[in-house]
């Protein structure tokens, strides 16, 4: 499947950067199948047939702002855990960095997490390489810290990973679709880094078995 | 939101069943959008204008789905742990039977985590009753654990839910897209039963503080 269009030339580039970024904006404002392409269209001061010159459908500006912001989203976790040593402090920064990302960008946010999952053609056609990416980055860390002995390594490392973005995903939309004051979902991240390394019976409020 | 129809009588309440049974077939195989009201009815054996007699719409008849197979999985998760007394067996049982659940019946599975996102409605609009009986049921049993020492009480027992929950449905939603020959997910549940009780970094691949 073909989500990308043909390289843009340099200044389209930055035509088609503003078309994402008013796409990201208008998808998380009105929903992805209420979004109109002609809203996007103005958002971005472009004509609305400029729009399908980079973009083939809604379906695939849709999943073309899901590779960028993804592409971000990785780019932002390797930085914040390539200066740690520890596998299990690169866990905790992890997750913590993955669920300040939600918080600070709730727009990019809304669309990872709420609006991709209604094109189903995203759920059941594209085969997602930027995900792939992200759970092999949280898999490496995870498995680092079995080669080193400090994670536990009946647990395959893939598998972990997706357990462990399946808690970081359900807080995010559980974030994002709570209505009226929402809870602190950075500081829910340190909760969860605990649970997810010490386990429920482990923690720190019953006997620790290490740091 | 009024997402039930009025009371059926008897003999109405088994032709509700019947199309309730017909959805849950006709959304798993084709999806929620490309799902016909025409095909749903003649699965179910009525006419077509007999299924707008019991939902008001497409959208109706998911929800009202939803709600009669999520009612299903809880009595089934409290029939499970109840024989159970320790807070701790409680919660691996769970995890086993939620995801067992999966395994024995992917067609409740495909609509309970894949087309449902798919309806805006049902994402941003419904309260969802029976989701937060899922919750607290699951909560419920991490309280008994938190009160009786077993489990760690640093973790509020809403949060540690809902984490839980997202292993879970990311579990079940990797299975059920997954191509090819599928993963032994009734394997995984004990998996994340140990990562989620022990953590990373107490499991039985390291030491182990308690069974």
């Amino acid at each position: 499947m073909t989500v990308h269009s043909p390289e843009p030339a340099k200044a389209g580039g930055d035509k088609r950067e503003r078309i994402l970024d008013a796409a990201e904006h208008v998808f998380a404002e009105h929903g992805f199948f209420a979004a109109r392409v002609s809203e996007i269209a103005k958002r971005a001061g472009v004509a609305d047939g400029t729009i399908y010159l980079y973009f083939k459908s809604k379906d695939d500006l849709l999943i073309s702002l899901f590779e960028s912001r993804m592409e971000r989203v990785n780019a932002a976790l390797a930085e914040a855990i390539a200066p740690i040593a520890r596998p299990l402090d690169k866990l905790r920064t992890f997750i913590r960095a993955y669920l300040t990302l939600v918080a600070e960008q709730p727009s990019v946010a809304e669309v990872l997490t709420v609006e991709l999952r209604q094109s189903s053609k995203f759920m059941k056609e594209y085969s997602n390489p930027r995900f792939a990416e992200f759970l092999r980055q949280l898999a490496a860390v995870i498995a680092d810290g079995q080669a080193a002995g400090e994670l536990d390594a009946s647990v395959p490392a893939p598998l972990a990973a997706r357990a462990i973005f399946g808690v970081l995903d359900e807080l995010a939309l559980s974030w994002l679709l709570q209505r009226g004051e929402k809870f602190d979902i950075v500081r829910a991240a340190d909760w969860v880094g605990g649970l997810l390394i010490h386990g429920l019976a482990g923690g720190p409020g019953l006997q620790r078995s290490n740091a």
